[in-house]
């Protein structure tokens, strides 16, 4: 247990750099080039013990989820992720936790040739931070800003997997295939990377579920300067979500919850049907408005959700 | 005190987008464009609340310093800073500490033209991670690995302010003229951008001082496959220095203590001339050797200093 920061690099993060990487981990700074008509598409997240993960989460799960939010970012913009750097602030090096981040880590950078090309490895409470960095073609990429009166709003996958995933890990003793599912779903997002790249050309706005559908598309129709109605029934739920939780306890995680790392986006309702090749279950739940508010409707009448979802700095203790 | 992660950003962190930055703060991901012959370099550093800072540094002092010590990697490459993202875990939304944070980082932006791009807010403890990105011209760039036999090391200003400094903040009640210098070496490091700019087609290894210079000197021979000759004697410290604490301290100030922030490099004998029209101080402490250690001399005995530097895994608490 004598491990240096030195050779916890060498020993769990370096690995030999390829392709566009002309200088990898180990030096001051690192070095990447970018080929002509490429732009930078950068971004940053960090997750925090027992903020956004619970005490005792599987090293190698925090690895992969740490990179799998970043992922999500870069999905949501239609970029090709290809560089990180992590920050790691450890409250000592343990080396069995190490090597467990770091397979977990690994195991979602490989699926995606994403290189780890350097960072800092300090002693502290345990917090993660990783950025990210890919390209996207110079002529276009997805934003939050898109979106027009009329068009439609999707969102990929199911909602509320996640903050139903990480209820069961916290209240439920009882293991079934549903909430194994649930909560594999909270541990191990799936960024809509190749999605996101399909959008590119289709959609009009486009961002990532982490706080919460309700939230987040307050936030895309504020970016737009828009509003949106969203039918609450066509907000899609898995069948574990659903027959692990009472339905409003569901609908609630599927409007609130966050963490799931779909994704949300707009499409002009001529584009509609650029949609049916793709291989991505996707849903249609509702359109945008000139209103600047979101208006949730259920069988024709106005909804009030019970909670709206998360943010850091006005909410209590969330994990 | 209710301002949640949004106002937090457009706030304190937000500022107009402009030149390279086609895409700035607020959306999944920023987007930024290179020219042509341009690489990247990218690094990143994290500061700890308790171990890089002691509590109850001014919150300016923190923002400055989180930015200064990446810039001072971007130094030590050569590069030109561009770009940062900023991943700020807070335990509290407190507005006048922000305000201060933000105060000092932009003051230290503003003056090497660096943008603020994105980041990531979170409630947690107090850690602040900035990723630094930049460019440095496609045909060279500084690395540690460049040193031959032979060739001369270099310096830049002088050593052991800051860890003086450190010691002076928590050591020492009365303030004078040369406690005031040093607590600010400390906490307003000033990287060497210009420095690294002018020695990218002089120097054949260059560093930043973060570890302290025999840690660092250690790593710069390692990266080289090389060793050194280190004529103690020769190693530059202020007179602020050597005014308040004894010799023997003020020695080990310069030779282990941390977080100076100033370039180490080496140069081929024959570009010794070249270092003359630079405008900072800079001090010739020793030479490369075929050794593999680094060998401390005074007058032309072997020195042994009592301590080698920093690593975050296997010292005490530092700070």
């Amino acid at each position: 247990m004598s491990l240096g920061e030195f050779e916890i690099i060498s020993r769990y993060f370096k690995k030999p750099a390829s392709g566009d990487v002309l200088l990898g981990i180990g030096d001051d700074a690192a070095v990447v080039s970018l080929r002509s008509g490429q732009r930078l598409a950068v971004a940053m997240d960090t997750i925090v013990e027992g903020v956004h993960f619970p005490k005792g989460t599987d090293a190698a799960d925090i690895g992969y989820r740490a990179l799998a939010v970043n992922l999500s970012d870069l999905a949501a913009m239609g970029a090709v992720p290809k560089w990180i750097t992590l920050s790691l602030s450890l409250p000592s090096n343990d080396e069995s936790w190490l090597d467990r981040f770091a397979s977990g880590l690994f195991e979602l950078a490989s699926k995606f040739n994403v290189q780890l090309i350097g960072g800092d490895t300090v002693r502290g409470p345990l917090v993660v931070t990783i950025q990210i960095a890919g390209w996207v073609e110079s002529n276009r990429w997805l934003t939050r800003s898109g979106a027009q009166v009329g068009d439609l709003i999707f969102v990929s996958g199911c909602l509320g997997d996640a903050a139903g995933g990480l209820a069961a890990l916290q209240e439920l003793s009882e293991i079934t295939e549903s909430t194994r599912y649930l909560k594999q779903r909270f541990l191990r997002p799936q960024p809509r990377v190749s999605l996101g790249r399909e959008l590119r050309e289709i959609a009009s706005a486009s961002m990532d579920i982490s706080d919460g559908l309700l939230t987040d598309l307050d936030k895309l129709c504020a970016a737009s300067a828009m509003g949106a109605e969203l039918d609450v029934d066509r907000v899609p739920m898995s069948s574990q979500l659903r027959g692990t939780f009472d339905a409003d306890r569901a609908l609630n995680f599927a409007l609130a919850g966050g963490d799931d790392y779909e994704l949300l986006f707009t499409v002009h309702a001529a584009d509609q049907s650029r949609l049916r090749n793709l291989k991505t279950p996707l849903a249609h739940i509702g359109k945008i408005t000139a209103l600047g508010t979101v208006r949730c409707v259920r069988n024709g009448a106005t909804f009030e959700p019970n909670a709206r979802g998360y943010d850091h700095f006005h909410s209590g203790a969330r994990k």
